[in-house]
């Protein structure tokens, strides 16, 4: 139970890749951490690619980054939604700028550029996005699992068995 | 790394439980075991509910219990399939009778039933299969997980947090 | 019409196979009878497989076995949702210990083992759930319809054209 | 079984009336008759509406009227398909105007305006096509089902009750 | 912008053929027209076929031909719903017998057979409605577009590059 | 026929917004332009959103800016796919170094940035990637259709009335 007293949050829209959602999901909650699904405000349901349904929590705009450890980003085509959001953008610039834990997966790298948080930051993503995220000023690499201080990041659901054991280490500190 | 070097066989057929499926699968993988997907033989490919598909490594008559040390059935409709198939029930009903690792969840208990292993074990399973369990002479109880020896068996979807920490403590002996 | 002045239940839940739905039901009607559909109360219309939408006329807890000369129960994964609501469970047991006709093809055969009635019946039942109908106590044989007393059984939608007659026959006594 | 040595033609294209198709279908069997499903042509399965699939016994150009004591024709927007394939339209006027029993249901009276066949003759149909129906000729009336002569009508998948004795009756001769 | 100033409705029901809507429904506007979207009044929002989803502007028991200069019908199997609602019916026969514009695609055709307009005029359709066509009393050829006064009349999608033109000339007069 | 004797690329993947490729599509054949529609080589026939399929004429790799007049890229999330294929990215580069008219609307600015032409030319997209957009060098501006040079770009559908216009009236030079 490494993570015994850590609230991390999941943020969630539509189009969301069902694996990076649910496993973290899962898998935080095997590690003893209190998991809150945080969703844009949109709406109360979200549903994933392929289809399943997940219930938010609670809305961004009723949150903060100091309520939580840590921030998961699942990918899909759900981050084109989430940087629609600027309460959600907010909460992962927020947590990015007072050092908690980030981490995001494929296409999830699109949020870090719309929060302005990538200057000079070492990370990965899905190939496709990987011009975006060098515009935005990082440095990208192609590894399985990067972490860059606070940032935890991967390229694609096959990263899963890496993506979760680093971010749970850098959780737990 | 605490399954490094142990071999896994997780059943599959249509209609299985996505969250049933793919925790187990990468959550064995993040474990450090090397992880196969068992199918019936029908296909190749199967869908799961809602809908993901996956890829068969092997077919059932092509492995035997002795090749594995543990085997993974989800829920889902899909053992209702699987129960078809002579070849996955005779794996199932050796990797018990030879004190191999058999973990099940939700319907899944309906594969214990038909190979014939249940007579005074004490398991757990989704609740609308309860009768079909008791009658193939288990000793059925409502817990979130259940350990009878080399039987690990969970109710829903809601209990994999603490379904695969029994998984891998059982495999891991 | 040689059903006139008799009075059947049609039970229904998601998932209901749409053949063994929609023809014993219009066949009722041919000959005669009334039909009631009678749902689990979980909601107030239910979705066939494949999907076809049917409103339930009424909801299992507000009628009893004596309302009706017979019930017909359709397979599909309909009746692993409808062992789940012990009204719909009680309706059938009452229908087969008060000698009403019972009628019930492929996966129906579940609620009949919910219902604790096949102790020493003769019955068939799709191939898939033998094994949890002579688990129950009854006698499976592989006959396109088996009519034993008042229960009238078959395996698959093939059998429908004989499977009619027979619970035709038995419910016109 | 009053159809003992009847055989009967059903014709079937992409988007049938899957009540209209299988309960027909199903009637026929029990009532003793040999049951041809006959396609278009363009494929050899098609699909309903809503979806179910139907496999070809053969395809239009291969049977004549000769080869059957009836015809039945499903609706739904499968007559607006059978229509374009000149060999099934050529069935239904060779049926017709040889004096074999041809029935047909909601929308399938299309087929009839297309077989030229329907000047003078007293029928119903669905009632959003009455006026094809009559500027085809027909004398049009709303009942549950229409017998003149060789001819059997009906409305929609309510009437399927009084269609199917009806289809018997003329067959049945 | 030569329809600056021009009113024109589109009807719409469900299963819209998308093409024949959305073309008309984009280039009416991009000539300067203002474009009302008149549906059926069952209900607000119609479902086109492949599926995308536009709502009414207004129901056609709401508004007269002479609230427009001209009328365009998209295809699909949209006009075999049209057709049951007399709102729709008299809004086309209105519009035919003042010398408004009215153009019809593919299927269309049959709200014309319904509106009982076409009686000695010159028109094209998809060819499997041609036999309702011609047993209206029109004159069908086989053309990409066929302009008979107010009358311009199309068969399919592949033809909308000529239709468009054609339904502009004669609504700008 | 403004477009006599111009030849124009429609480029095409998977999840294309159908409003903004079929509109483009019709409207360039209207004006006369030969219309080809550019795949990006992985499979022949792709799927918009909503479901609609295109046959590509050509893959990516067989052809070259220079056998054009001018690109148009539509929108939805085929752009996401578009920029995974080096050839389609070269295309759009080619095409807007050479000074051919490049139309993009909604998301296909990623095509922009990834191809690296957008530095110091004013354009639009949709508002969720105005950040990538900017990130990339261009001066972003919220505007129905702007045009600057050869580059033409809009938002959403809603701005296709005037974004084809302008794409004529550049395409005509």
């Amino acid at each position: 139970m490494e993570l015994k007293g850590k609230k991390v949050a999941i943020l969630v829209e539509d189009m969301f890749n069902i694996y990076e959602f649910w496993y973290p999901y899962y898998r935080l909650l095997e590690a003893g951490a209190e998991v809150v699904v945080v969703g844009s405000g949109r709406k109360s349901q979200f549903t994933g690619k392929p289809a399943t349904d997940v219930k938010a929590d609670v809305a961004a705009d009723a949150v903060s980054a100091a309520d939580f450890d840590g921030v998961v980003i699942p990918g899909g085509y759900a981050p084109d939604m989430m940087r629609r959001y600027p309460a959600m953008v907010k909460l992962v610039a927020d947590a990015v700028n007072s050092g908690k834990m980030v981490a995001f997966i494929c296409h999830a790298g699109w949020m870090l550029c719309s929060a302005g948080v990538l200057k000079g930051r070492k990370v990965t993503s899905y190939f496709a996005i990987k011009d975006d995220v060098v515009n935005a000023g990082a440095q990208w690499v192609d590894e399985a699992v990067v972490i860059d201080k606070n940032l935890v990041s991967s390229r694609t659901p096959d990263d899963l068995p890496v993506f979760m054991p680093a971010v749970i280490k850098v959780l737990a500190g």
